[in-house]
């Protein structure tokens, strides 16, 4: 793995990370494909979307179909037919979202399966095992992550037990793959501060923020993003896990990270909301009806290129899938496109003008 | 609208057909994208799979998105992207669907609007003006289609009030534009010969036969299919509305049958049933959780050529939409071979043999 910073402004940063011979640039912005496919999407659409990065789930893939049918095929990306990079996330956040059902002990998460009942025990050892085995590019710690908000008390040992367990993933990386730290701590700054060096002292490959976007609010994530992502180690990726919308990802930039995941862009299509360079567009908005123009002037993606937004708001009145695709293909876009302009930005150094520019679109999400 | 015979064999023929400076094969399969879209696929997803036509709705697509949109686009082609042909059923068989919401006088057919219960009078000259207006390669002319069994005297006054609708339909047609009547009748051969005559001297550009698939056993419909075929003019292309099965699809094609519209192959699609040169697969089949080949290894569309029977059984597993489209591909891509070794099956004089040859994969629905 190498990670070649090339322009720096202020704490922003664009370089390039190589694994395996593929690389990508950063900031980079990675799609969600939990079970090896983006919602809608294959993975030559993913190409048309200029995606170098997605981000796969270790914990979905485990349960279905299981690690023996990807390692049968020699990994993920023979299964899904993707030469791109993929990060697997650990399923720290994946057993959070399980929320009761759950018993963490310091051994791990144990849970009944929700697709057969099986009883599963995550450790870190195991999640290793499976990221290695479906072979994915870049792994992450297993951690636990808290609900917001959580009490110091609980909240330090949380993160106590995601440090044992972070120093527990490193010694069975058996592939020495690369491989990320998380850091933890909640909205507490001492608690941050504490976790995030005790993973510099175990020399990860990268460092995550984890435990945000989890219903804090706003401001306070963009603290905990402002306060600890400078301070990780400068020639490592650094990547805020679970933001975000174009404004989040752009201060994170700003504040220094490298990297980025969300639902967003692919949930928020299927639902209508697309993201333009004049800020968002709802497709069920009446006034939309009767428009010959694509879903953005602007935009090259393929949507925009080949259809008019009255057609595509037409398919998805008609509950056509078709419709799901195109926003899909379009707000991909727009994020890969998105992040393509923040590098410029922050080479040219008008990365305040840029985000400036992104205020003026998309402080308020408009309702047209 | 040119018909140009190149091969016979029997009753069968291989022709090419050109309306517009747009040129098809037959015998020919059309798609159904009832919406303006077949589901789950956009206009090049059609092109990849080698689709020349497909067949859309009057019907639908006048109650939405309404006639007024797609006028402003200057018709379906630039609605929905596609540059190939476009034959539109009129409506007769949608109102049929409606069932007994519906009520028929010799005016036309009024019904509510499923979708805003809008009362409709659905008539002849609404659905030619219809017809016209989103600028189609081939009409059809409005009729009346009856559920099977139907006794003879309703048969009878249901044949002949699509008579005179099918006159109404020729007579409103303003832009003389390519117009296919529909023969009715029933399983009564002496109420077929009289609709077939009676359309043959109104001088259409096309004859098809309607009102099967609706219910009646499959050796009826042959009948029906065999005595009729070969007496519709010679030198103009023939269509059986709403079949079939690869088998159905062959028959027709040995009576001299020339076009085909059926939802099987997407319908089928999105339940998971795939069409093989080694007959019906099941996505949903056990047998295909570890199977690392494609659905056929024969075949030659997108999907076998890029992904494996088991991942998609796994999308399919998860209800991620892109099992749907896939299979959809390699089913739309399926028919359009199918009707390629069919022609090709007439040009070098071996249909019956490549029917046996079907006959082994398909006679019955193969549970594998």
């Amino acid at each position: 793995m190498k990670f070649s910073i090339k322009n720096t402004h202020k704490h922003s940063r664009v370089a390039s990370l190589t694994i395996n011979n593929k690389t990508i640039n950063t900031p980079a912005f990675m799609t969600i494909g939990t079970y090896g496919a983006v919602k809608t999407m294959d993975s030559s659409d993913l190409k048309k979307c200029k995606a170098e990065i997605i981000l796969s789930n270790a914990f979905h893939l485990m349960l279905r179909p299981g690690v023996n049918l990807i390692q049968k095929f020699g990994g993920l990306h023979e299964f899904m037919n993707w030469d791109g990079m993929i990060l697997t996330d650990s399923g720290g956040y994946q057993v959070f979202s399980l929320g009761k059902d759950v018993k963490i002990t310091n051994k791990g998460a144990e849970f009944r399966s929700p697709f057969n009942g099986d009883r599963v025990l995550m450790t870190p050892e195991l999640s290793i095992d499976v990221q290695t085995k479906i072979n994915t590019d870049i792994m992450m710690i297993f951690d636990e992550c808290i609900k917001y908000p959580s009490d110091m008390s609980t909240t330090d040992k949380s993160m106590e037990l995601s440090l044992r367990w972070a120093e527990r993933s490193k010694q069975s990386n058996y592939l020495s793959k690369p491989l990320f730290g998380i850091v933890q701590g909640g909205m507490y700054p001492e608690l941050r501060e504490k976790s995030r060096e005790a993973l510099i002292d175990m020399e990860f490959d990268g460092y995550a923020l984890g435990g945000l976007s989890v219903g804090e609010p706003t401001d306070l994530m963009y603290e905990v993003i402002d306060e600890n992502a400078h301070k990780l180690p400068t020639n490592k990726p650094r990547y805020v896990m679970g933001i975000g919308k174009p404004l989040d990802i752009a201060y994170a930039v700003r504040a220094g990270v490298d990297m980025f995941d969300c639902v967003i862009p692919t949930r928020n299509a299927r639902n209508g909301q697309l993201f333009t360079s004049t800020g968002i567009k709802r497709i069920r908005n009446a006034k939309y009806t009767n428009d010959l123009s694509p879903i953005d002037e602007q935009c090259e993606c393929y949507t925009c290129k080949n259809f008019s937004i009255s057609y595509i708001k037409h398919l998805d009145r008609c509950n056509e899938i078709l419709a799901a695709r195109l926003m899909t293909i379009h707000n991909v876009y727009f994020y890969q496109n998105l992040m393509m302009e923040l590098r410029n930005a922050i080479i040219s150094s008008s990365l305040d003008d840029y985000i400036a520019q992104l205020e003026r679109n998309f402080r308020e999400v408009k309702n047209d």
